[in-house]
């Protein structure tokens, strides 16, 4: 058989909730993730670890120490490791998240924000 | 300044010819890649590189020694590594590709099609 194809919008609609990402796929140890965002999350950073944003559904609003960055549909931005950032999702946002297998989503705040443990 | 977002529309749109990849960014240390693909490339493998695909605009048709899968905007797939493939494109295709920097397009090819140097 050759390989499974997704489809990203059926694999967001099986989401159960929001900020609970799906991990949809392992390249050479990076992990293609779908997730639904609704809501103000948490200012974390990655320590080690790039995160990709591609926005696939609604608006999504990316808080930056230094500025923010709103992006749509078909827009994509990376957040270098160590970067605060807050993503914001006043309405449902679907977005794709690629980075390192196993970097936890809330970063420097893991384990301290028990709504989104 | 906050990080720059990218269009992907946009990306697209500013390549120069088909098959010539455009690096968007970095992923610690894997790359974000859009491009514009027409016609039939070659059949090859990445002996070391899972390569996902996931189409922007058109339809991908992706053949494998064990099938074909076609893939429609929205959707994704991965290659493993090793695996030989070769995608055709009967009309334009937009597609992002994620894989580990450095990886060249041809795999095991690489170097032997002066067509696509």
């Amino acid at each position: 058989m050759p390989p499974t194809k997704t489809n990203l919008s059926d694999a967001a609609a099986g989401l159960p909730e929001h900020w609970s990402p799906r991990v949809l796929g392992d390249v050479s140890g990076h992990e293609v993730k779908v997730s639904k965002l609704l809501g103000e999350f948490v200012w974390h950073h990655h320590d080690d670890a790039d995160e990709m944003f591609l926005v696939l559904r609604g608006e999504l609003l990316l808080k930056f120490r230094d500025g923010d960055v709103t992006l749509s549909p078909g827009e994509m931005l990376i957040v270098p490791a160590g970067v605060d950032h807050l993503p914001v999702a006043e309405e449902e946002v679907v977005t794709l998240v690629f980075e390192k297998a196993g970097v936890d989503k809330l970063g420097d705040k893991a384990g301290s924000v028990p709504r989104f443990a």
